[in-house]
C-alpha cells in the first residue's frame, strides 16, 4: 500500500511564508486547548493504558495524567516565547564585484520524527517543528495510538483556525508507514529517530534519507589517578543515580590503579541507592569486604563494557594510565557523555582533546547533557553523530540554511 | 573479501593530537614532493590515458599535464595557507552553577571520498581533509587507478617522514571495497559522492553511514516580468555558457510569457555559442523566424525539464506568474542553484524566501555558486541537500564540534 507523503512538503510551503509571530500564536492556543481538552486526551490515554500491562517498564512513559498535560501546555509556552531560530544572519559579506552574499538560516522542510510509547511526544515535536518552520510526519508506536490520534485532532483544531493545512502535522501509524517513510526521498528532509537503541539501528540500516542518531548513550567517569575523591565520589553518585532512565546516565566508571584504594569510598554513597556494581578483578578486590554490600557485587562480564544499563547498574574498569582509559571509551563509547575526574589540568585537557564524544567533561558530572541545562531551550533529542548536530538539539539544531545572493547584473570571468 | 578500514580511525587519533602548523607543513611538503615528481606521475597517468578512448568524454577529467601538476601543487600551498578550520570557539557562556560551557569546531575523524576518474580528487580531498584533522579513505574509479596509485605512493612517502602512518589516507581500488566502505559504521563518519548523479543515487540507496549529497544540480533562472533585458540577456549567457560541464551551468531559462516577446534578444548571444534550445510551444514560437539558428531550436519533450544537460543545451519554459515559477522549480529543481532577474524587489525577496534550494540569486547568474568564489577558500563539493552543509562545502564545512564543559565539583539537583 502507498501512502502519500507529499502534503507535509506543500503545507511547508505555506509555513515558509508566515510571519513567526504567526506560529508562536499557534503554540499559544494549542497550549490553552491542551488545558480546555483534558478529559478527551486522558480518555483516549486511558484506551491506550488498558491494553498495557501496567508492570510492563513503558507503562509510565504511555500515561498522560492532568499533570503531565499542564506542564504540557506550560512546555508549549515556553517554546512560543523563545527567539526564533529562522532568518538568523549566519554570514554575511559584500564581494569585491558588489555582489551582496548572505547565509541565513531556514526552515528544514518536512522532519519526519520515529518514536515509540510516549504520546508527549507529539506535542514537544510538532511545536519545535514548528517554531522552526518546519512541518512534521510522526510516526508513533502501536502502544499509544489512541493517544496519538487524540493529540494530533487537537493540534490539526488549532491549526485549521489559523488557516493551516491537517497536513502540517502527519499522524501514521501503521508499521508499513515507517519503511515508506524511510525511503520518503524528496518528501522528507530528515528524520530523527527517538527511542531504543533497537529503534534508531533499523532506522539507520533502512532509511534513505538523512536521518539524526539520537539518544543512546554508553556513557563513562574517569577518576584519574590526581582526581579530588570528594569531588570525584559528588560527581560519580549525581551521574549514576540522578535518573537512571536517561541517555547521560553513568554506565561505566573507569578508575586508574592507584585509586583502587579508595574505591570503598568512592562507591559508599551508591551502596545507599542500591547500586549494582559490575567490578573487574582489581576493582572486585577492592570493593570486596570493604563494606559494600556484597549482595550488590558482581564481577564484570564481557557484557558489562559497551552497555546503556538505563537502571541502578554501574561497570567498573581499572586502568593503568589516562591513555588506557581514552581507549577504552574510545572502543566502549557511544559518543554521547564522558567525564574526568581530575586536579591534573594536562591530563584534563588531554582528556577533552582526545575523547571523541558529542560532550566531554571535566570536573562535572555528564547529568548536565541536556539542551535546557545547556541554555539552548527546549531540545528534540541528543545526537550522537558528528553530522549537523552533536549533543543536545534544540530549535537552531533543526535548521539548515541557504545562501542569499543579491546583484545587479553582475557576470563571473 | 573484507577490507579493515579501522587504520583510518586509529590515524585520526594521531592527527588529532598533532599541532595545526605541523599539518601545513605536511601540505607544504606535498606540493615541493609534486613538483619533483611530476615525471611518474605523468607516466602513471598515461597508463591509465592509454586505456581509454580519447573521444571518451571523461578522457580530459582522467588527463594529468605538467601545468595541471602545477597548479595542484599551487593549490596544495593555497590551502597550507588558509586559516585552520579547527578550534573555533562556536559558542561559550558561563553557567549560572559556574560551569564554563564550550561548543568548540574538531574534526570528523575518517572521511570516505568516492569519485570517479579525475585523479586530482586524491590530492584535493587529502589535503582538505588534513587541514580539517580527519583521515581520508579514497575510492576511486577504476580508469584512474595507476594515477591514484602514484599520488596516494607520493603522499605517503611524505607523511612518513613526518612520522604518520599510511592510513592516514587510503587508496580503495576495487568495486567491492564500495559497498564495505558504504557500511563501515563506527569506522567512517562522512562519505562524500563525487561525481555523476548515478554514483550519488547507489550511494544514497546503499550507505549505512552519514553522506553528504553533492554535484546534481538541475538549475534555473527565471526572468520576470518586470526584468531588465540587459541584465538578463548577460545573466543566461554566463549561466549558460561560462561552463557548460559544470554543476551550476544553466539548465532551463523560465520566462514571463509578457517577456515572450523579448525572448529572441534574450537568446541571440546563445545562438553565438552554439547552444541548442528545447522550447515549449509559447517560446518556440516567439523564436521560430526570429533569427534563432532553426537548427538549433527543437521542441521541449517531457525530457527537458529536470535534466542537467552539462553541455550547450537549455530547456525553456514559459510561466504567467513568479507562482508558476517557482512551483517549476520546486518540483524539477535539484536544490542547487537558482536564479531570478527582475527590477520588483517584492518579486525578489518573494523568490528568494520561497525557493529552496542551497544558493538563491536575485540579478546574478548561478555560475558564481563556488567556494573560491563565496570567499571560502578551497571547497571539497556542492550540497545539494539541508543537513550539516548546504551549498560550497569548504573546510569549515568539513569539521564537526563538541561540547566542553569545565567544572568544579558541580552536581545537578
Amino acid at each position: 500500500m502507498h501512502i502519500d507523503l507529499s502534503g507535509p512538503r506543500r503545507a511547508a510551503r505555506l509555513l515558509a511564508d508566515m510571519p513567526r509571530e504567526a506560529l508562536d500564536s499557534i503554540l499559544l492556543d494549542l497550549a490553552d486547548a491542551t488545558d480546555a481538552a483534558m478529559g478527551e486526551l486522558l480518555s483516549a490515554n486511558a484506551a491506550d493504558l488498558s491494553r498495557m500491562d501496567a508492570s510492563n517498564p513503558m507503562y509510565d512513559r504511555l500515561r498522560l495524567t492532568e499533570s503531565r498535560l499542564h506542564d504540557i501546555a506550560a512546555d508549549l509556552r515556553h517554546v512560543a516565547a523563545l527567539p526564533s531560530p529562522l532568518g538568523r544572519v549566519l554570514k554575511h559579506s559584500t564581494l569585491p564585484n558588489g555582489l551582496d552574499l548572505t547565509r541565513v538560516s531556514v526552515p528544514f522542510g518536512v522532519i519526519g520524527i520515529i518514536f515509540e510509547a510516549r504520546p508527549n511526544v507529539c506535542f514537544d515535536c510538532f511545536s519545535l517543528c514548528l517554531k522552526a518552520g518546519s512541518t512534521c510526519i510522526l510516526k508513533g508506536g502501536r502502544d499509544a495510538e489512541q493517544s496519538c490520534r487524540a493529540i494530533v485532532a487537537l493540534i490539526h483544531g488549532v491549526l485549521s483556525r489559523h488557516g493551516l493545512p491537517a497536513d502540517t502535522v502527519l499522524l501514521l501509524t501503521s508499521h508499513e508507514a515507517t519503511a515508506e517513510l524511510l525511503h520518503a526521498h524528496g518528501d522528507v528532509d530528515l528524520i530523527i529517530p527517538r527511542g531504543s537503541s533497537r529503534l534508531i539501528n533499523f532506522v539507520r540500516e533502512n532509511a534513505r534519507v538523512p536521518v539524526i542518531e539520537t539518544g543512546a548513550g554508553v556513557v563513562h567517569t574517569y577518576v584519574d589517578r590526581t582526581a579530588d575523591l570528594d569531588k570525584a565520589a559528588r560527581i560519580v553518585l549525581n551521574a549514576k543515580t540522578r535518573r537512571v532512565s536517561v541517555c547521560n546516565a553513568l554506565d561505566c566508571l573507569i578508575v586508574h590503579r592507584q585509586q583502587l584504594g579508595a574505591l570503598p569510598q568512592l562507591c559508599a554513597p551508591l551502596a545507599e541507592k542500591d547500586v549494582e556494581i559490575y567490578a573487574d578483578d582489581a576493582a572486585f578486590s577492592a570493593l570486596q569486604n570493604s563494606g559494600y554490600p556484597a549482595t550488590l557485587l558482581k564481577p564484570a562480564t564481557s557484557e558489562s563494557y559497551g552497555t546503556e544499563f538505563l537502571s541502578l547498574r554501574m561497570a567498573i574498569k581499572t586502568v593503568d594510565s589516562l591513555n588506557e582509559a581514552i581507549d577504552h571509551i574510545s572502543r566502549y563509547g557511544s559518543g554521547h557523555s564522558e567525564s574526568i575526574v581530575t586536579e591534573d589540568a594536562q591530563a584534563a585537557e588531554r582528556f577533552l582533546r582526545s575523547v571523541d564524544a558529542a560532550c566531554v567533561y571535566h570536573n562535572a558530572p555528564t547529568s548536565f547533557t541536556d539542551g535546557g541545562q545547556f541554555g539552548l531551550g527546549a531540545e528534540i533529542g541528543i545526537s550522537t553523530q558528528k553530522l549537523h548536530a552533536r549533543g543536545p538539539m534544540a530549535l537552531e539544531e533543526i535548521t539548515t540554511y541557504k545562501w542569499v545572493i543579491r546583484g545587479n547584473g553582475q557576470t563571473r570571468a
